[in-house]
């Protein structure tokens, strides 16, 4: 029976109620939903509009509200602030007016300006590599690297840190056919066990990170690559909460460490430290050049686009050259530490720049953020299951060369205010009891 | 024994041989990229700086010579030239200044801007669907929302055209558990066998695109949802190479043809028609949300920077309203075919914007490519595999508004010459013969 004619907006009705009633992958979603929100796990993105000139101030859309709402952010990955560095926006808008808003291919179909070119060299030397390669994310280059390298022979072995980045797992659990061993989070004496009981032949690779930026602490990595060279493992390491901040060129805990000739194959992103966008790797040019050759993530992709390529060009050659950078970022650190101390809020102590609040309650994680953003104005991302295990939901708090003492005391007394009356800090005592 | 002492660059060099000479990945890279280099494959990037103000016009980056060398480019995906457009690159100029040359965060931590809200509303509104879902590329938006969608439940199967793009089939690759049917291109009678020979109650998902831009063919949307109305079959279609050039507001081939209520998810991209970068998603408001609630490539990366999101904006809603766009491509596609035709140049006819000349040998398409731009300024980008089958080596010509008839005229003498007398044409005949 042929079907009745309907107009456009009944069909448009018509089609998806039958839609909704009839595949089940309606009723999968739905159900999928209710479960995120039941267990108080339901994101909402709270829009905000960076302002560049008075970061880290951002304006929160509020309904009714013409201007939006001023709000400072304690959440950025741009830990350095590099993102609004002026002549990281005028590289960028040169390369706009220059050579246009996108890149309009593939790196292989006329997408590769020589902007590429310089960047990918200007990353290399920052690692001491002798190549880089770009991708368009810090998750793509994870993953579109590791499982093209534990696909290209058979019997890869991965060891894998327990608490890698999604997009290395992404990468790992991609590579069908290899093997993988998960070792327990910066535990060489684990690791160590594993890479022993391995077959003495198969090719293996040690995938970490440097800092792992949920929990703040940073990896051996001369200690890793030790055992890599011992076993006779390639390593692979994700510098991406690491780089411009650590290092005295910031290439990193590696460079830091004075270990980076002992790493393999490291990773990074141009989207934190460096404040822009993209991924990219550095290794040894066969290696480079093999990832370039056969990695389905970055062939089949368009090239970063021009504005992209020349702000990060410009903010990696004034990251390497700036040092007060760090200094000023490990400043505002240590001061926001001390301060939190002071005012009696609990921290968790990391040895990076990352400073996590433990709240351990998915809802109250969430009411804490929202009330610490409606009520006085800050805003911090709740952190929640999948980002971390559930149980060990926090704030993760990133103070940057750009939070004032003023800023910090703000937020400090909001935070003494509402971690207590949500039961996160014990009630304030008397004050006589203080003596 | 203890190391001794080295200088820095003593060991990085003594460490780097270590190492090449005892992983065994060192020697597959070599062996590799031998292998990818003997079959005429291996792939060296051109590197074109695109002139925003002369589109089509690039520079090409040449040894000892400071301005670069001015050639024509045929091969850009940015279809309608709307990177190069005043207001968009003033979107994406006034983005940088107003909020910086990055988001700073995923979009769960603070990368969430107004600017996201719109545009994924703006796509939505494109498609007449409920919702929209930013994704750093098409590329991830594919391989995201198959690998999620087709392991959300058990028993999946994926009915996915033979020529579907690299990013669709990594997706339904990754998605472990679910069970893959390639069906012959664009062979809906053979998709019926398939849909018909599956168990009736498993979930199914048709994926498939509308225009193939290697062929440059068309599939049969109505048909393809027919199938999956009558086999309860979610639909999926890629929509990259169609949106802004098809359809009345440039909503694809969908759009074009009236059946865009009928496909449960489109995905399409801002990188080509749009001219800017990154990917999306567009269907029921609950399909989005869930893939935005789980889909690891979506949750885990930086947000798309504001530039791009603004950029993309302003491209969407003008190309949208100015229709003048889709009519101008189509006029200049129409005139380089008939003077190719005239010219006696062959080339595959398609139903498309894609102009395809066929080659048929990696190494003869790429020294074709070379001389062309070597010796006459014009640049096509040589299309080999994994791209295309081998044996199916092709020039992908993509003539735009913006390529003059003059332009067309000079082209088609250089590729009446090179094909000759690289064997793709036949000689010249006496003008004698000729009457």
């Amino acid at each position: 029976m042929p079907r009745p004619f309907l107009t456009r907006s009944e069909e448009k009705v018509s089609v998806g109620a039958i839609k909704n009633a009839r595949h089940p992958f309606y009723d999968h979603c739905h159900q999928a939903l209710d479960q995120i929100k039941h267990q108080g796990r339901y994101r909402t993105f709270t829009p905000l509009a960076r302002q560049a000139e008075r970061f880290p101030l951002y304006e929160e859309a509020v309904r009714d509200l013409p201007q939006g709402r001023e709000v400072i952010v304690w959440s950025t990955n741009d830990y350095l602030g590099m993102g609004v560095v002026p002549e990281v926006q005028d590289a960028a808008i040169a390369a706009i007016r220059e050579h246009g808003a996108g890149a309009g291919g593939t790196r292989n179909i006329a997408g590769t300006s020589p902007l590429h070119t310089q960047l990918e060299a200007e990353l290399a030397s920052l690692h001491g590599k002798e190549a880089g390669l770009l991708f368009i994310s810090g998750y793509v280059s994870n993953q579109a690297s590791l499982q093209t390298i534990l696909t290209s022979m058979p019997g890869w072995i991965c060891f894998s840190d327990r608490l890698n980045h999604a997009s290395m797992i992404a990468g790992i659990k991609g590579a069908r056919g290899s093997q993988t061993v998960i070792y327990e989070h910066n535990d060489l004496k684990d690791l160590e066990e594993k890479l022993a009981a391995a077959p003495k032949d198969a090719p293996k690779l040690i995938a970490f990170e440097s800092v792992y930026s949920m929990d703040g602490d940073i990896s051996d990595i001369a200690g890793t690559c030790a055992l890599a060279r011992k076993y006779n493992a390639l390593t692979y390491l994700d510098e991406v909460h690491a780089v411009g901040l650590y290092g005295q060129e910031g290439g990193g805990v590696s460079q830091r460490d004075g270990v980076a000739d002992q790493v393999d194959i490291i990773e990074g992103t141009l989207a934190k430290g460096f404040g822009v966008h993209g991924g990219y790797i550095t290794a040894s040019a066969e290696i480079v050049d093999f990832l370039r050759s056969t990695a389905s993530g970055f062939i089949f992709t368009t090239a970063l686009p021009p504005p992209v390529v020349a702000g990060a060009l410009a903010s990696v050659r004034k990251v390497r050259a700036e040092n007060w950078r760090r200094e000023s970022i490990f400043e505002r650190v240590n001061t926001f530490r001390h301060r939190l101390r002071a005012a009696g809020v609990p921290f968790t102590m990391t040895p990076s720049h990352i400073v996590p609040i433990p709240i351990g309650d998915a809802e109250r994680c969430k009411r804490i953020c929202r009330r610490l953003l409606t009520e006085y104005g800050h805003y911090a991302t709740p952190i929640n299951y999948p980002t971390v295990p559930q149980g060990t939901e926090r704030l993760r708090l990133t103070p940057g060369p750009f939070h004032t003492d003023e800023m910090m005391d703000d937020l400090i007394n909001a935070l003494s205010v509402l971690l207590r009356e949500e039961g996160v800090m014990p009630a304030r005592q008397a004050a006589c009891s203080a003596a």
